[in-house]
C-alpha cells in the first residue's frame, strides 16, 4: 500500500494531545478522520512524538497508508479541507518507502520552547508561551543548560508515568537564546534537540533552568539535581501552552 | 482628576470590536468594566482608534479618569487582573496631563498587516494573518504602494459608511517587507503610518496591493483606481485578521 509521510503543524490548545483517547479531540484522532473520509477507508496515523494537551507543533511527522496511489499533494490539500475548522495542517505530504515509520525511522527530534518575561498577561501570545513576571539570567540559564547536554540518566526530569525502557538518554542541544520583542519584556527561548526524549523531558529541563534564571538555583545545583536521578529533584515543570515540536529528522 | 495614558494589547478574534455596542463583547467595554471594578466608580475609555470585529492591536492607547491617585502600575496590574481571561492586556499605565485626549491628541497612527503566502491553511497563526495561497511579487507591490504614499483624496479606499469629514489624507508610509518563516510559503507584511486613516483605508490598500502583487494589477492601475476617487475601483478589502494597531504617537 502506497505509504505517505507528512509534516503537521497544530495549535494544540483544544486537544486533550497528539494521541486517540477514549473521550476529546486529540490530533492524531482528526487527522485519521481526515483522511479516512476523504479516501473513504479507514486510516490508521502514526506519529513520530506523543505532544501532551496544549504542546504546540511545527513540525511534527506522521505516516499514513492509502490503499489508493494519490498524488501526495491531493493528500495534503484534501487532509486540510476535511481538517477544517481545528486548527491543524498538513504541510507537506510526501511518498514514502515502505519501511519508513514516523516514530522508530526518526532520527532527531527539535523541540522549541518559548517563555515571555514580562509583567503585563499575554494577549496576541497567550496559550503560545509561558509568561514570567521578571526578566531571567539567561547567562547563567545557558550555564545550567549545558550540564544536561551530553549523555546521562535523566530520571530527575523524567514524568513518573514515563514508560521510556531506560533513563538514559543523549541530550545533543539544550541553547537558551534571547529575542527582542515589540512592547514589554523580551522572549528567551530554549532549543532542545535529542535522538528522543522521555517524556515531560523538555518541560522539567525548562522548569529547572527557569529557576536558575530567577537565581534561585545556581548551574551546581543543576549538576546536583541530574546526579541525584531523583524526580523530586527536579525544578517545577514548565507549562504546556510553551511547549513546540518544531522537527523531526530522519 | 487624575488621567491615564494606557497602551493596550488584544487579540481581536473573538470581540465585535473596539467600540461598545449594545450586543456583544468589545475591547472598550472590557476595559471600562475592569476599570470599574477595580476603583469601584464609573470609568470611561476613550480609544486612539476603533478597530473592526476581528482587527488585533500591539499599541492601542486609551485614556481613563479615575477619582483617586493610583499608582499607574497599579492600575495597570489591578486591569490587567480583571480583564482576565479575555486576551486583553495593559501592557503600561502611566499619569497624563488633563488635556491629554487618546485620540485627538495623537499625532500619528501606524499599522501591521500580516499576510502569509502558501498553500497549507494557517494553524499556529490562524485568525493572525491573511493566508493567500500563492507567493506574490513583493516588488511590484512595492511600488505600488508608493503610488498612495502622500497626500491624495482616499475615496477609493474608504468604507461606503466612513464618517470622516474628509476624505483627503496625507499617507507617510506605506512599506512592503518579506520576512522569512520556519515551515513552508513567506511572510509579507504591509507597514501603513499616517496622522490617520480613513475606515476600511488600511485593508483596502492591503487587498488592492495583493491584486498587484499576484499579477491582476498593475502599480499603473493603482494609480488609475486612487485617481477615480470611486470606491467600487477598489480591490478585493483584505480580511480583518491580519490587521494590527501597532503604534499611535503624540
Amino acid at each position: 500500500m502506497p505509504r505517505y509521510k507528512l509534516t503537521i503543524e497544530y495549535d494544540g490548545t483544544p486537544f486533550i494531545g497528539w494521541q486517540i483517547q477514549a473521550k476529546g479531540l486529540s490530533v492524531q484522532g482528526l487527522l485519521a478522520q481526515a483522511a479516512g473520509r476523504f479516501a473513504s477507508e479507514t486510516v490508521a496515523v502514526h506519529g513520530a512524538g506523543r505532544t501532551d494537551a496544549g504542546v504546540h507543533a511545527s513540525g511534527q511527522v506522521a505516516h499514513i497508508e492509502l490503499s489508493r496511489d494519490w498524488r501526495p499533494d491531493t493528500v495534503r490539500d484534501a487532509m486540510n479541507a476535511h481538517l477544517r475548522p481545528h486548527p491543524i495542517a498538513v504541510l507537506s505530504a510526501e511518498p514514502a518507502a515502505d519501511d519508513f515509520h514516523a516514530r522508530f525511522s526518526a532520527r532527531g527530534r527539535r523541540y522549541l520552547y518559548r517563555i515571555i518575561a514580562r509583567r503585563p498577561d499575554l494577549a496576541l501570545e497567550r496559550n503560545r508561551a509561558w509568561r514570567v513576571l521578571r526578566d531571567l539570567d539567561t547567562g547563567a540559564m545557558a550555564i545550567a543548560a549545558q550540564r544536561l547536554v551530553g549523555r546521562h540518566d535523566f530520571t530527575t526530569f523524567r514524568a513518573i508515568g514515563c514508560q521510556a525502557a531506560s533513563p538514559v538518554k543523549t541530550l545533543d542541544r539544550l541553547d537558551v537564546e534571547r529575542v527582542a520583542v515589540e512592547g514589554p519584556g523580551v522572549e528567551i527561548r530554549v532549543h532542545a534537540a535529542a535522538r528522543s526524549f522521555l517524556h515531560h523531558q523538555v518541560r522539567s529541563m525548562v522548569g529547572t533552568l527557569v529557576k536558575v534564571g530567577d537565581g534561585g538555583w545556581s548551574p551546581d545545583d543543576v549538576s546536583a539535581a541530574l546526579e541525584a536521578r531523583d524526580r523530586t529533584r527536579c525544578g517545577p515543570m514548565a507549562p504546556a501552552a510553551g511547549l513546540y515540536l518544531a522537527e523531526v529528522t530522519y
